[in-house]
């Protein structure tokens, strides 16, 4: 039996208690777990994702195509934002493209040292569903909130990762987390996108005139990509 | 207008948004918070919270009741452990005793240096709210937990204590964690009993055979204090 954990924030993955190997699910629902299946879905060949924004500077001088952002807004050296629509151009396909943002580089920095580490979103629910029943191996969710702090729009997603997975006999839940998110997705499943209009970061992006991307975003399987750590660079590894 | 926040363990207690004074509510609804409140209803006149064992030990040595318990177990030196019925005998009615828990205390100790403590049960959660009301503070639940962990019990604890605030328009939720703490309330608040069979630690107490307390837990306003934080020491604020 395969057990799955939920951690809420970054800042609790220190506390997980699944024991042995397990495969990392990274969130960032808004937005950077969504672009980044965005990005693959569109040819996008590899995506370095990186923690610091230094690290970001250096990769531009490299010539690097560099993503960026940090509270929702682009920095000045980068090509672009952290928008899934940003990653849906002709100009990436085929590209390595660098990515930093607030809240979702920093946990896949956080997990990359796991037996593999995979990205998750709405868009790509069903075919990380998939991929990960075949791995048959423990798994944390680990969500990436805002800034150490639990968010809403994570959360239901691995509610709803957790409602496909139970469906199949060898996973289980095992923690409180795993729990409160599944019933907190069953609150929302109706209508995810009205769900989480309550929810801080949905506000945020508003202020910014960042939300063109909120029903893009909750659309289940737009895409058919699972984006996946392989030598700290993300490639679709059903490619 | 008063926030309220909800910080879902001690681990997070750093990330509290709030700005300025607040008041915490500490809770542990099993079993620390409950059972504080049984002994104020008993007639109880302090209670002298205790983070670490060692000080629990240099007060029974004083002469102190110390109940004591860690991982659910009382420690040997200890006169009882953390079961609200220990509270409700006539040996402890007028006398001071030295608490030290697993989570409860631990959390206390986190959160004394703030403007107010008070702690928070099912049992007392009238009380407590017309007291708050009163105080016309932004207020902070801190859930205690399990070693750091999210837990389900304290966090719908924290989303009824919220419904009731917030029919006072002087209050209003202010992070994600607390509307995700009411919604998990309105699912368990029709038999919070049964909604916290799924909670991994009443399976704890359970294989403890230490949930005998269970029922009263969840049996709202059973008594009618408020215990406070004051120089250190709990009392009832309504006494």
């Amino acid at each position: 039996m395969n057990t799955i954990e939920v951690c809420l924030t970054p800042k609790l993955f220190d506390e997980i208690i699944t024991k042995g190997n397990y495969i990392v699910v990274m969130v960032d629902i808004l937005r950077a777990s969504t672009s980044i299946c965005a990005a693959f879905a569109n040819d996008v060949k590899a995506i370095i994702p990186v923690a610091s924004l230094d690290e970001a500077r250096e990769y531009k001088k490299k010539g690097y195509l560099v993503a960026s952002e940090r509270d929702g807004k682009v920095l000045d050296f980068a090509d672009f934002g952290n928008s899934a629509f940003n990653f849906m151009t002709k100009d990436v396909v085929g590209t390595t493209i660098v990515y930093s943002t607030t809240n979702g580089t920093q946990a896949i920095d956080l997990a990359k040292h796991s037996k593999g580490l995979a990205i998750g979103a709405f868009t790509n629910l069903s075919a990380l569903t998939t991929y990960l029943i075949h791995q048959n191996s423990n798994i944390v969710i680990l969500c990436s909130g805002w800034k150490n702090k639990f968010n809403l729009e994570d959360t239901i997603f691995a509610g709803a990762l957790i409602e496909r997975l139970i469906l199949d006999a060898h996973f289980k839940m095992d923690c409180d987390a795993a729990e409160a998110s599944l019933d907190l997705w069953k609150m929302a499943k109706d209508n995810p996108l009205a769900y989480v209009e309550k929810a801080a970061h949905r506000h945020r992006l508003k202020k910014l005139n960042l939300d063109d991307v909120m029903e893009y975003t909750f659309i289940n399987d737009s895409t058919h990509v699972v984006p996946i750590l392989k030598d700290n660079i993300l490639v679709d590894a059903l490619k």
